[in-house]
């Protein structure tokens, strides 16, 4: 690790801090504020970063697979041999333990390569070719060549929840990057040391490789202000974001309210509605309070797939379950949260939830008083309660749960069609319950990007299958998903050339196939 | 055709007439009315449709790929075998030619066929599936299983100048319903007797079929009023809209303001550059002419691919071509337009234009004076004007052109750079010219959606190649496609399904594969 921490944005190759606001990572462990201060940009500052990354567009777009690759791959290297580092700082200014910073770093590093591989083989461009034929009646057919490119600058605005894998150098900035856009990164100011680290690697490998300097740049200051300014710039065609609902939906609102609006991936709020049904309960009940109570807990609840909706029919067995899950939580620990704004929101949020009339506390665990702790708590409300108000529905981020009590299977169908968009739904049903019961996974399947069979939503693969986006409000465009390599076509549009001769088409689209990838020809794949 | 007109909607098997406004349409050709009145849909009529879709939506999207290729086979058959009576109407209310209107049908024929084709094959759906490892470290692969899946109801506004392929049963309506998704159809005005008898084909075809009545709907009225109103109904998943830019950004705007925002697919406005390098001018510069006032003039200038904007570097020879050019601009005929607001708009978009300052009329053929007609018309402007007024590039429908005159490569650069989004950017060059101007292409490719090398825009192939959609304002959302085969995506959605057993899966993700789909298996793909 050759860098030590400025507090500087990077504008491309130079340096910026003229918006005119200091800051410091906090650790949150301890309120303590960290070395060094960091200092916001100007305006002025991220409308340079928009025009350098304008500038670099074409030259990106027009990158190799096989050199995409080797900068993704330089990237993911640098990061792994400062592991260490990074993982110290990481640590200090978001509390995550030293296992976990590692793993990520670890998923973060996977991810870069999972992409590279991509990007190497050239597949993902899904190349069609229609050959021509002049004979045809009552128009000649022209020869047609299709493929997906880059769709330009993208905006990535960064996780506080993965410091690394949803953050400067995560999937979004992996993805676009792979797609050939260049990046601009709004760093999470919670862990601004952490950012500066990692976008410097990202910088000195765009330098190794002979990119435009426009290809990285990473700003320091908060995504209402800088953020906000960045997604009005006009060289934009994407925004990648994960954070809050109020945040995600103001980015959604500038972007469609541009001259030009762009998409927006927005990924905010989901409370991952688990359905239990009474075989299941019946026969691994015990076994679902520990996997439900970890999945809850994990990460004192910091996960965007955390369990926050428990849906049951009420029965004994039911009844019997929801009170030893009741006394899991009531044993479960206390956790650091990442930072104040998210504590405090954890504890206003879970009030106002108990104090919501209906409402009733079946468990909450000891609170030591420290500094931002987040106790785990299991709430419960009837369904009509719940269906009376959609703001029980609302994500409370960390690690409380609320069991939602139907009366009957039609109740419990009732609260499933009310249910907003999320990124997980899971079901736990026997064999015969599912066979007798197909309504319930289409109507999952309609609910959410990723359904789960006996399992627990948190732990999200990296990988060709899996989908990581669901309908609003989990991901700003259900279509789509954030993880795996699907992720790239967030970031690409379909261009099409007509007539062409060989030698101006893209490799991809040329009559030998050079790059040897799969193409359809003629509405067959060939491969 | 046992379906006689009454000028009402359709609200799945229902009729509607409660908008309290009645219409005809009208033979533009002499101006005079039509029989039968139509009678408009109420807000509540509107309503009514939505919850229609919105009960079926859950049925429609588990239809097995051969259920709908036969339903959608059955739409393009009963259409086929009305094509006499269809094109009888739409000759009336749209002054087409007979042949161009039986053209068309056999395109929205072709069209349904080919969606057919592709849901009974089954590999669009994107199968992808990530095999189980209980054994990996530190934490075991999950089953994960991807699929596209039906977005849910669409709403497709018609397009007043495509009265069957982009209209009621268009590619819009035949891209939905192969993706699995409910329709509701908002007729154009303009034509609404051709789209009520497509309309009760599609009804035949759905009860037929023994589909729910909410598969398809369609709504006469006026897309501001009623068509804005169906944008806001909770159970609408997307919109199609084929249009103006003024009603395609209204629709953006309430699709991007609703409770939950929905995409939107608006094709809207591209004055399709067409680039000639003076190689090319000299070499075939006669054809080019002839090629270019054929692509300029087809169709009265009313199609979204009309070539509106011709980029020349100042020559001897370019000016000796634009000479030619305006000399069969000159001798061009007028012709009759679909409905008189697009003639109105056409003659006042004209006027305005040939009164800017800078503008030069090089050619303006005769006009009778009769109703709707338009003239052909070729203008001029200096490419420093041209620059320094955005609205010069707006687009003015009809069988007009602009002439920008560029002083230089550099200055040519310029232009293109300033482009907003278009469908398609045509290239005129010898392969010299070609292989030394290569940013000409990547620039082209990143202005639209389809590149035309030494041909003319107009003429849209059905295919699996073509890429009909461009940044904006070509199209709202630029990552797309309106024709071919891709087309189906925009209504569909990923799900992922984890740690399934097989008898709860899709049957396109089943072990056994028993549909016989290419799928990608661990990342590989498995024919």
């Amino acid at each position: 690790m050759s860098h030590s921490l400025t507090g500087l944005s990077f504008l491309g190759f130079a340096r910026g801090q003229q918006g005119g606001v200091t800051f410091t990572g906090i650790n949150p462990a301890t309120a303590v504020p960290l070395e060094p201060a960091f200092h916001t940009a100007s305006f002025a500052e991220v409308d340079h970063a928009a025009k350098l990354a304008g500038k670099a567009a074409l030259i990106l777009a027009a990158q190799s697979g096989k050199a995409k690759a080797l900068f993704l791959r330089d990237i993911a290297l640098r990061i792994e041999t400062s592991a260490p580092v990074l993982a110290a700082r990481a640590q200090l200014e978001t509390a995550l333990p030293e296992a976990r910073c590692l793993g990520e770093i670890g998923r973060t590093v996977g991810q870069l390569r999972l992409f590279a591989d991509l990007v190497e083989k050239g597949d993902w461009v899904d190349a069609r070719i229609e050959t021509a034929n002049p004979d045809r009646k009552p128009a000649p057919k022209p020869d047609h060549r299709s493929m997906c490119r880059a769709l330009g600058p993208v905006a990535v605005f960064c996780a506080s929840n993965f410091p690394f894998a949803y953050s400067v150098a995560g999937g979004d900035t992996a993805s676009a990057l792979a797609a050939g856009c260049p990046v601009i990164v709004v760093a999470h100011p919670a862990h601004p040391g952490t950012a500066e680290l990692v976008a410097g690697l990202i910088v000195d490998a765009v330098r190794s490789a002979g990119l435009p300097e426009g290809t990285f740049s990473m700003l320091v200051g908060d995504g209402r202000t800088i953020g906000q300014h960045l997604a009005r710039a006009p060289e934009l065609r994407a925004i990648g974001f994960t954070g809050s609902r109020s945040g995600g939906r103001a980015l959604m609102d500038i972007a469609a309210a541009r001259t030009q609006p762009i998409p927006v991936y927005a990924e905010m709020s989901s409370v991952n509605p688990v359905v239990l049904l009474e075989g299941a309960l019946t026969s691994r009940g015990d076994a679902i309070v520990t996997g439900l109570l970890g999945s809850c807990t994990l990460g004192v609840g910091q996960f965007c797939t955390q369990p926050g909706l428990i849906l049951l029919t009420r029965s004994p067995v039911a009844e019997a379950f929801a009170t030893k899950l009741a006394e899991a939580f009531k044993g479960a620990a206390e956790g650091v949260m990442l930072h104040a704004g998210i504590a405090k929101a954890y504890q206003s949020g879970l009030a106002a939830r108990i104090a919501h009339k209906g409402v009733q506390v079946l468990a909450r665990a000891a609170h030591s008083g420290q500094p931002n702790r987040a106790e785990p708590a299991l709430l419960a409300v009837g369904a009509k309660e719940f269906l009376a108000d959609p703001a029980l529905q609302g994500e409370i981020f960390g690690p409380c749960s609320l069991v939602v009590w139907c009366e009957s299977a039609a109740q419990l169908r009732e609260v499933l069609v009310g249910l907003e968009g999320n990124l997980t739904a899971t079901l736990h049903a026997t064999d015969a319950e599912l066979a007798a019961n197909p309504d319930l996974v289409a109507q999952l399947a309609t609910l959410a990007g990723r359904v789960v069979l006996n399992g627990f939503p948190t732990g999200v693969e990296v990988s060709h299958a899996i989908v990581h986006g669901g309908p609003y409000p989990s991901l700003s465009d259900g279509r789509s998903t954030s993880v795996g390599s699907n992720a790239i076509y967030r970031f690409s549009r379909l261009v099409c050339f007509q007539s062409f001769i060989d030698s101006a088409l893209p490799l991809e689209l040329q009559a030998s196939n050079p790059l040897g990838i799969s193409r359809k020809v003629d509405g067959k794949t060939v491969n």
